[in-house]
C-alpha cells in the first residue's frame, strides 16, 4: 500500500474540499446549484483554471481539438501507454458540484500526491477533465469521449443545435475549439481508464458501503408503447363494455414491476411517463402512451427480458381487446469494466479494511465510451439519499478520501510497480 | 294512442330533419360542427329563429331574464299547472346537431302535431328552450334550469367570465336578458317536466332498442387522489427498493376498474386523466396525481363504494409504503325520475311495440336540475356508436321519430286526457 498516512490524508482532504468549492464558483446559478454547459463561458474558464492548477502540480498540459484537457505525469517508460483516469466538469442545468468534477479533482490530486511521494511513474498517467459528458446543453452525449473512442470525429460534426439555435460547430468554434484550432487530434492510443464518480443512487448510502466497484454499466432499452382502446362518455358507458386504454396500461404497469422484481438485480424496468388521451376526467382514455426504460447488465438477459415483456403485454392488450404498439428509441449495449481490474480494486479495498460491492452502474458514463475501445474501470462513492442533477448532490468528506485512496492505490500498483500490467 | 298514421308521421319526420338542419346552420364551424356558446350572436340569433318559428305554430312565447325561451300551447283549464317538454340549444365547441337541439326541435313539433290533430288540451303544455345547460362559454352549468329551479337567480349572477374576460352578467345583458331587461322572472310554478334527448352513450344501439325510459339521473363524485412516493434515478436505483408512485397508482387504477365490475351496473368508476411527476421516461415518479369519477343512481350505494374504495386504495398505499391524499373536489346527488312517468312511458313502449329499457342516465341534464323540484322524466334514443359532444353525432330518422311518438303520446295522455293527473 502506498503510505496514506493520517496527516497527508488530512491535507489532501482539504484540498479536495478546496477545489470542489472553487470548482462550484465556476457556474454558480441563482438557485444554488451548478450550471456549466459545454463550450459556456462558465465552462472554459473552469477548464482554464484547471488547465493552470495541473500546471501548478508539474503537469504537462494539453487539449484537443474538442475541448478535452489532459494533465499529463510522464513515466520513465516511454514503451508503455498512459493509463487515464479523469471524468468530466460540464454538468446538467442547474446541477451539484460532484457529478463528474469529482473524478476529475481527485484524479488531479491523485497525481499530485503520487509525484509528491513516489516522483515520477513508470508508466505515464494521464488526469484527463474530458468535455462533454451529460448532453445537457446539446442534444448528444459523450461528445467529449466519443471523439477519443472514434464514436465522433471533426470531420463529421453532429449538426445539432442549443436552445438558442447555436449549433455545436459555432459553439465548438467561439470556445476555440475544432478542427482549425491550434490544438491536437484526439487521443487515440491508451492503455487503460479508470473513473471515480458519485454513485447517483442510495444503494452504496443504505448498505453503509463506502466504495462501489463497477462492474459493468448496463445496457438499455426505451421503448414507447401505446394502447389503443375507445374513447366514450365516462357517464354513459357500463364498466363491462368499455375498452379503457388508461385501464389496460395500468394493468401492463404492474405487469412489468412484477416480472423485473420477479427477475431480481440488478434489472431495473421503469415506467415514468405516462399520457392518456383525452385526458379529461369524465371520458374513457382511447389512447394512451407510456415509456418504458429497461437496463441489465447483461445484453442477453437484456434482450430475453425484453422479448418476453412484450409477450406478456401483447397478451393483456389481446385479452382486453386493444390495439397495442411497440416502438423502440434507444438500444445501447452494456459495457463491462474489465475484470483484472475489479480484481485488483475487490482486493485494494479488502486489503485496506473498506466496506466496498461490486455493482452495476444503471447510469452511463464516459467509462462506457472509452471501455468500448479499452479496458476501462470505475469507482462509486455513495451519494447523499441517492440524490444527483440536483444543488442538493452531496457526498461526506469521508467517502470522498476513501475514493481518493483507492484511486492513488490502484494507479501507483499499477503505474509505478507494474504489478497489473500482464494482465491487460 | 293518438292517431300517428304513416302519412302524418312521415310529413313530421321530414319537418324535424328539416329544422335540425337548418338550426345546426346557426353557428356551424368550420370543423363541421356546430358551436352555439350561451349568449353569443349564433345562440341569439337560433332562439330567435325558434321564437319565430314557435309563433308560427300557433303557440304563444315569451323569453325570462335569463334568456330561457318558452312556447306555450295554451289549455282550456286554467287551473291546472302547465305540463313541460324541452331541452336546450347551446352546445359544447364543435358539437353536434343533435344534443339539447332534438329535444327542443322535438317538443315544438309535438305541440304542432297535438294542435294539429287534437285542437287545444285541457292542460297547457310548454315546450322550452333552456339558456344554457354544457357549461362551454362560463364555468358552470345548468344556469338556465337552475334559475327555473331556484339554484340561481337575478339577484346574485355568478361572478364568472369566459375565456376573453366577459362575465356572464356583461353577456347576459349585451345579449338583452338579464334583470334590467324587459323580460319576466323565471316560471317558479309547472307541474312536470319530460325531456326528450340522445343518449350520449351506446347501450341503445349495442341491445337494438329504441327508447331508453331514464329511471333517474346518476350522483357523481369527483376526486383528484394523489400518490406520494420518492423520486430517484431509473437506472441507479435497484427494483425492491423503489416507491415507484406511477407503479402504486397502476395497482389502484386497477383496483378501480375490478371492483366496480364486481359492484355492477349502473355503477361506473374511471380514471381519465393521471400525471405523473416529473414525468420522465428515465426518473421514477415522486409523485402521481389522477382523477376518479364515480356514478351511481342510488346516494348509498355509491358512497358506500366510494367509502370502501378509498380504504383499499389506502390499503394499497399502505402496503407500498406511500403516502395518499384524497381530494374530493364534486359530490352531486342523483335524481329520481318520477315513477309515475316512468310507468307511463314503458306502457306506451309496450302497446306501441317499441323496443325499450329502463335505464340510468349517466350525463347530467336540465332533467335533474328541474327534476329536484317537481316530478320530471326522460325518453332517451340511440346515439350511434355513442358519439355525441362530436359533429359525428347522429341518430337515424326512425329513431328520432320513435322518440318522438313517445314523447307525443305521452304529452297527449297527460294533458288531453289526465289519464296520469292523479298520480302526480
Amino acid at each position: 500500500m502506498v503510505e496514506q498516512t493520517a496527516a497527508v490524508l488530512d491535507q489532501y482532504s482539504i484540498r479536495m474540499n478546496d477545489m470542489l468549492e472553487w470548482l462550484s464558483g465556476y457556474g454558480a446559478d441563482e438557485q444554488g446549484g451548478v450550471t456549466r454547459l459545454l463550450y459556456s463561458r462558465e465552462w472554459i474558464a473552469a477548464q482554464e483554471a484547471l488547465s493552470s492548477y495541473m500546471k501548478e502540480q508539474g503537469l504537462e498540459t494539453f487539449y484537443d481539438q474538442a475541448g478535452n484537457l489532459t494533465g499529463r505525469l510522464v513515466g520513465s517508460n516511454p514503451d508503455l501507454l498512459p493509463v487515464v483516469t479523469g471524468s468530466h466538469i460540464d454538468t446538467v442545468i442547474c446541477g451539484g458540484k460532484y457529478d463528474g468534477t469529482y473524478g476529475v479533482v481527485a484524479g488531479i490530486l491523485a497525481l499530485a500526491y503520487l509525484q509528491q511521494v513516489y516522483g515520477p511513474p513508470v508508466r505515464t498517467i494521464d488526469v484527463i477533465s474530458l468535455c462533454e459528458e451529460e448532453g445537457s446543453r446539446f442534444p448528444l452525449t459523450y461528445w467529449g469521449s466519443g471523439n477519443i473512442a472514434g464514436n465522433y470525429s471533426m470531420e463529421r460534426i453532429p449538426a445539432v443545435s442549443d436552445r438558442e439555435g447555436i449549433t455545436l460547430e459555432e459553439a465548438m468554434s467561439a470556445a476555440g475549439f475544432g478542427p482549425d484550432s491550434p490544438y491536437r487530434s484526439c487521443l487515440r492510443s491508451w492503455d487503460a481508464y479508470i473513473e471515480l464518480h458519485i454513485e447517483q443512487g442510495f444503494v452504496l448510502e443504505r448498505s453503509q458501503q463506502q466504495i462501489g466497484i463497477v462492474n459493468g454499466i448496463v445496457g438499455q432499452r426505451r421503448i414507447r408503447v401505446s394502447v389503443g382502446g375507445e374513447s366514450n362518455h365516462a357517464g354513459t358507458t357500463p364498466m363491462g363494455w368499455r375498452r379503457d386504454s388508461l385501464a389496460c396500461a395500468a394493468e401492463m404497469i404492474t405487469c412489468i414491476r412484477h416480472s423485473a422484481l420477479e427477475m431480481g438485480d440488478p434489472l431495473v424496468a421503469t415506467v415514468g411517463s405516462i399520457q392518456p388521451s383525452p385526458g379529461v376526467s369524465n371520458v374513457i382514455a382511447g389512447e394512451t402512451i407510456f415509456t418504458l426504460d429497461i437496463r441489465h447488465l447483461d445484453r442477453k438477459v437484456l434482450d430475453e427480458y425484453t422479448d418476453k415483456l412484450q409477450q406478456k403485454l401483447r397478451k393483456i392488450a389481446s385479452q382486453e381487446g386493444m390495439d397495442m404498439y411497440w416502438e423502440e428509441n434507444l438500444n445501447i449495449d452494456p459495457v463491462l469494466m474489465h475484470p483484472d481490474i475489479i480484481t485488483d480494486l475487490q482486493h485494494i479495498c479488502e486489503s485496506s479494511g473498506i466496506a466496498c460491492r461490486t455493482m452495476p452502474s444503471g447510469a452511463g458514463h464516459d467509462a462506457q465510451v472509452l471501455g468500448s475501445q479499452r479496458p476501462a474501470a470505475m469507482i462509486f462513492v455513495p451519494s447523499r439519499q441517492g440524490i444527483s442533477h440536483n444543488p442538493l448532490e452531496y457526498t461526506a468528506d469521508e467517502d470522498l478520501m476513501q475514493g481518493f485512496r483507492v484511486l492513488t492505490e490502484w494507479l501507483y500498483q499499477y503505474a509505478y510497480r507494474g504489478e497489473c500490467h500482464e494482465t491487460l
